[in-house]
Formats: structure tokens, C-alpha cells, sequence
């Protein structure tokens, strides 16, 4: 049996495409339309080599195995995805149209849940072929389909986590006075690597002002003594994500650096004690911005406390304000709240945490508190 | 004024985006929905850091300057876009909804064109919110919008050519006998970028039976004396691509290996003496497929003959069956016929080439006989 390089074989995403199936059913869905991004990965262990506008499209309805329409020349890599001997697989040639090709695998007035990625050129393409059919985004018809994992994915999101911790009490020891933020920031990439990632994702150096902005990800400027540091940095090892991040100090500290370390430590391990199964989303997200706001820091907050993890390093559930989707035992996902000093500096904490029976456990175990480097 | 890498002006992009607006109105739409990817950078030069399932959306219509809706977190990202000046910047937070947020952008039951590569969670969001509008995807309803370059870029993708050429020249001198595949792909990256890539997007590296998969990247096979070896390569340099396809000889050919490589060699100067204002897309493909059936390979020919290029290396309009644009003077495209012959070897011989007035004018220029390698 073929293995991915994630280790997993084909009964498993065999019985991957079995559980969507059934639970798309139960959601009162025709099938689910699955295109490459990480459903497609997830379900039947396909990664094409580039997401294009050539359709390709796994079927998932109970009538039938699951089906895999692919383009002619794009076939041998699809045949050797260690999930495609439990699908089966046709193909449509260039020149011919793909949603004709789709349309023997599809019911006229199905009601279908479709790839959140899933191209508006290939969705508008079947709503034409098919008028009578309804869509909506897998995601939210199916949130808790990849969202809760397995044991042995929460063990790969595990190794990837103690990966990104080795690469993170490596980087401590580099010299950042002096240096560009970018030099840093490739640093932290072949650590990474070196660290068995075989994707870098993000790597966010933040230095004194850029540490601001929450989206800055590392540019030419010189890291100097006294700056505030945020490093944000992940990708995949194994075919699963992580991602952590730790603010570090280059240098003495003032009085509001500490103390602005100090709330978002404490934010941070407030969310985190407040996950177990059945807590709401946004709880996690409430618990973080309370207690931010009560240190008067509120409005210095602006993002959403975290987001799922799995075989990408952003993907829902999403900790945030209106998401009522409660905790279970097996889902993944970043607690990272931040304060952002316009101009000035920035500070963000996050570690991926797992939900167990008995409450949270840390997949990001470095020191929380304020680290300085040279 | 800001300058993107490629140097790009706030004005270019505004020129853009009303001749996109025109366009628009002129095809019977009330606008155009750009979300982030090739359509977005092109019109407006802002290509954010990731593209995410949180929405961007940039809406042109006639009733008002450009709108672009942006994540409040990535504002400043937005903002320092080279064409962001010419556009009006709102933004929703985490916890908002985004597309009650596009409310106020929208006509309720206006007909829209729609990037391609929009996420279907953005545009069944749309939908939902807005039941009345349509939707059609903007390179089938404006195929010409991006596809007809002008000068200025006409001029980038002949830079980013004769970097593509370069490193092909340089190649031509590593070892390639005794080597992985994925070493010479590896020098091959390395050669892009010391000509000015900013990104690698693919390097085949397809040697002996792996060049008659056509998407065969490289993988872990030694080369041999005797191998038929297919190189094909390319990424974005100042922000316009690349892309090039020689097939190379380790050694001494088999006199089939050197009537194989002259047919595909025949056929790629066929497709290229057909170019001129108003042939058909299609043609190009006839002229290529022509000389390869005549010679008895048709059945291995098992692709399209080219692909259009620009901002991505791969976009509309495809030189295939069936496509009846015709070319129009400033188009760019790639003309890359080929012979696979499964589980022996492959050959396939690339130009990206432009339309002008007077015919075709190639962007890559290194010899297509058979060359040698060691």
C-alpha cells in the first residue's frame, strides 16, 4: 500500500472519504465536491503540483465509491496519491469541456457542500452545467470534518510543534543587533528545515515599530539594541502544520514593555485554561480580550485570537467573536493574542493547543516569559 | 508617488482599472469582483501576504472610484500597494461579517464578473447575501482584459525571458550524468534567481522515461549517459514570468530519439509561422498537432499547445482545440508541443512568444536543435 510522506495509508483516507460521506449525508447533502487545497489532501492524500484552472474533482456521494475526475496529463501523479487506489478515477483531455465530463458524477438538483477553495471559474462552471444544483462551502455545512483530528494527527501536529520549539531555542543564540529583520527571518527557515519542515510557510520578524503590524512579515530593517522583537513562524513537517509565536527582547526593557509582555502572557494563559470540550469558540477569543481590555488595552487587540491547524497552518475553527462552534476533544488550533503600540512596538504569544477530555495541552512548550537575545 | 518592484505607477494602475471598468460595462456587467491572485495584483498591485479565507475584495463599477475591502488587520499592507492611492480603502474586523461589509459596494441585483480564482466560500457568501446578483467568471466574460499586453509589459516578459535564457545557457555546463534530477532542478533554481527571479514557480527536471510524464517535476532518479532529458522552467522576474522548455541529450541518441526531438522541433516552428492579428487561439494548436499526427505521434501528444503569461506564468487565453479568440497584437503565450512516449522518454521544445502586427515575435531565443550535456 502506498504511504504519503505523512505516513498515512490507503484504508486511512479510505475511511476518511467514508466518514465525509456519511456525515455529508447526515447534513442533508447530496455528496461533497472536493478540489485541490487540503481537503483534497486530507481526504484522498492528493496534492497536485499546482492549483489551476485545469478541474480536478473528487466526488464523495453514497451511491458510489468515490470518483476522481482528473486531467489526461495530470493522471499518473493523481494514480500515485497513496488515497487514489480507493477512488476511481476518469479523466477529461484538454480541448473537452470538464463539466460535461462531471456530469455523469453528479445528480441534476443535488444539493452539494464544495471545497471553501474551490475556484469561482470551476464552481460558476458546474452551476452553468447544472442549474438546478445548490452549493454550499464545506466548511460551514461540515465545520467539524477536518477539524477534529485523530490521534494520529494530533501526534503530527505534536512533532511539528517540537520542531518549530527546537528552531525557536536556536534562533535565541543568533545575533539580532545589527542585523536586517529579513537575515533573521532566514535563519528561522533553515531552522526550520533543518528541524525536518519540509515547507516554510511564514516567518515573521517584527522589530520595534513593524512588530505593530500584526501582517509584517520581515523586511530591511536593522534590528538595533532596545527593540522589541516578535517572531512568528511555522510551516509543515510531515504533511501537518505548526506555528508558534514568541516576542524577545533585544536588550534592556522599559517599564511599559514588561508590563505590556506581561498582559498578553497572561491573556494568553487565560484562553488557555479555558479550553475544554464544549466551551464555545468565542469564549476562547472572550476569555483573551477580557483581559486584555480590563489592563485598558482593548483597542491595541485587533485580530481574532486563533485559528485551527491541520495539514495547513490556517484553517478553521477560527477563536473569535460569533463563533458559537463548541470545543471537542481532538481539534487543534492557535491562542495568540496580541497588543499593537502604533509607531511604537508589538507583542504577540501563541502556542498551538490541542482540546483533550481533561482541558487543554500545549503543542508549543518555550518559555512564555519575556527572552532577551543579543 | 509608490512604485511597485515591477515600477508600476499609482497611475498605471489606475489606467488599468478604468479601462477594466469600461470593459466591464461594455460586456453587459455592472462591475468586477477582484479578489487577491493575478486579477488583483495586475489591476492594483496589491498581492497580499497569503491568500486567506478572510475576505479581500476589490469592486469596480462606473458609479464610483475603485472600492477595496480589506481585512482591518492587513490595512497597511493594502495601503502600500503601488495602486492603492487610486482606490477608496474600507475594512471589516474579525467577528464582522464580510459580506454584509460588501453591502454597501454592491447593486442587489447587479451581474457581475468574478476572478476566476475566487474561493467559492467568498462567492457562495456573495450569493447568500445578495440572492439576486449573477455572477460570471471575468476571463470567460473579458478574456481579453489581461491577455492583451502593452509595451511596457511586452518588455517585462522579454526581460524575464532572457534571464529564463540564461540560465539555460549556464546549465548546459553542470554535470548531469551521476546526478538526482532534483540536483540539476536545484541548480536550475539557482541559476533564476542569480538572473533576477524573484520566484521559482517549476523546474522539470524530466530524464529519460520520467520526460514522458509531462508533469513530472524531478524527483530522486540518476541521470545516465543516454538519457533524453526534458527541462522545463520558469517563475516571475519584476513581477512578469517566465517560462521555457528545452529537452537535452546525455550522451549519443538513437536515430528515433533524433527524429522524435526534429518532428516536436518542426512542430513548435509550424505554430509559430501561424502567429498573426486574427488567427485563432485554436490554429495555433491545428499547426502544432498537424505536423506531429502527419508524422504518426498524434496519439502522444497528450496536452495543449500553450498557455497565456504574464503577471502568473499560466493564464488564459490556451492555445487548444476549441478556443476561438483570436490573437491580438501584445498577446503573450507559451507554444510548447511535445511526444511522450510512456515508459521511454519524452521531449518537448518551449518559446513563450508574442503577437505582433508583423507575427510572432519569440522571448526566448537559445537554440532548439538537440544540444548536448555531459
Amino acid at each position: 500500500m502506498t504511504e504519503a510522506p505523512s505516513g498515512f495509508t490507503e484504508q486511512d483516507h479510505a475511511d476518511r472519504m467514508d466518514r465525509a460521506t456519511r456525515d455529508a449525508i447526515g447534513a442533508g447533502l447530496a455528496g461533497l465536491l472536493v478540489t485541490p487545497g487540503p481537503d483534497l489532501t486530507w481526504l484522498c492524500g492528493y496534492r497536485p503540483t499546482a492549483i489551476t484552472e485545469r478541474l480536478t474533482l473528487l466526488v464523495l456521494t453514497p451511491e458510489s465509491e468515490p470518483r476522481l475526475l482528473v486531467p489526461a496529463l495530470e493522471r499518473p501523479d493523481a494514480e500515485a496519491a497513496p488515497g487514489a487506489g480507493a477512488t476511481r478515477i476518469s479523466e477529461w483531455r484538454d480541448g473537452q469541456d470538464p463539466y460535461a465530463a462531471a456530469a455523469g458524477l453528479l445528480r441534476p438538483q443535488g444539493h452539494y457542500g464544495v471545497s471553501d477553495s474551490t475556484w469561482a471559474l470551476h464552481l460558476l462552471g458546474l452551476q452553468e452545467a447544472f442549474p438546478l444544483t445548490t452549493y454550499r462551502a464545506l466548511t460551514t455545512v461540515l465545520p467539524m470534518l477536518r477539524a477534529v483530528k485523530d490521534a494520529h494527527e494530533v501526534a503530527r501536529l505534536a512533532a511539528a510543534g517540537a520542531a518549530a520549539d527546537a528552531a525557536y531555542e536556536e534562533i535565541l543564540a543568533v545575533p539580532f543587533a545589527g542585523r536586517r529583520e529579513r537575515e533573521v527571518a532566514e535563519d528561522l527557515a533553515r531552522l526550520l528545515k533543518e528541524h525536518g519542515h519540509s515547507q516554510v510557510d511564514f516567518t515573521v520578524v517584527g522589530s520595534g515599530p513593524n512588530g505593530a503590524d500584526p501582517h509584517h512579515e520581515a523586511g530591511d530593517r536593522v534590528i538595533r539594541r532596545g527593540d522589541m522583537v516578535v517572531l512568528d513562524f511555522g510551516g509543515l513537517k510531515d504533511g501537518y502544520g505548526s506555528d508558534t509565536t514568541r516576542t524577545v527582547h533585544v536588550g534592556e526593557p522599559t517599564e511599559e514593555e514588561l508590563r505590556v509582555h506581561e498582559i498578553v502572557r497572561t491573556a494568553q494563559q487565560a484562553a488557555f485554561e479555558a479550553v475544554r470540550p464544549g466551551v464555545a469558540c468565542q469564549e476562547i477569543d472572550h476569555m483573551a480580550r477580557s483581559v486584555i481590555a480590563d489592563a485598558g488595552y482593548g483597542e491595541y487587540f485587533i485580530h481574532r485570537t486563533g485559528h485551527g491547524i491541520g495539514v495547513t497552518t490556517h484553517e478553521p475553527p477560527y477563536m473569535v467573536a460569533g463563533e458559537e462552534l463548541p470545543l471537542v476533544p481532538g481539534m487543534c488550533f492557535s491562542i495568540e493574542p496580541g497588543i499593537y503600540l502604533p509607531g511604537r512596538f508589538g507583542v504577540r504569544i501563541e502556542d498551538i493547543v490541542t482540546c483533550t477530555e481533561d482541558g487543554g495541552r500545549r503543542l508549543n512548550n518555550t518559555p512564555r516569559e519575556m527572552t532577551f537575545v543579543e
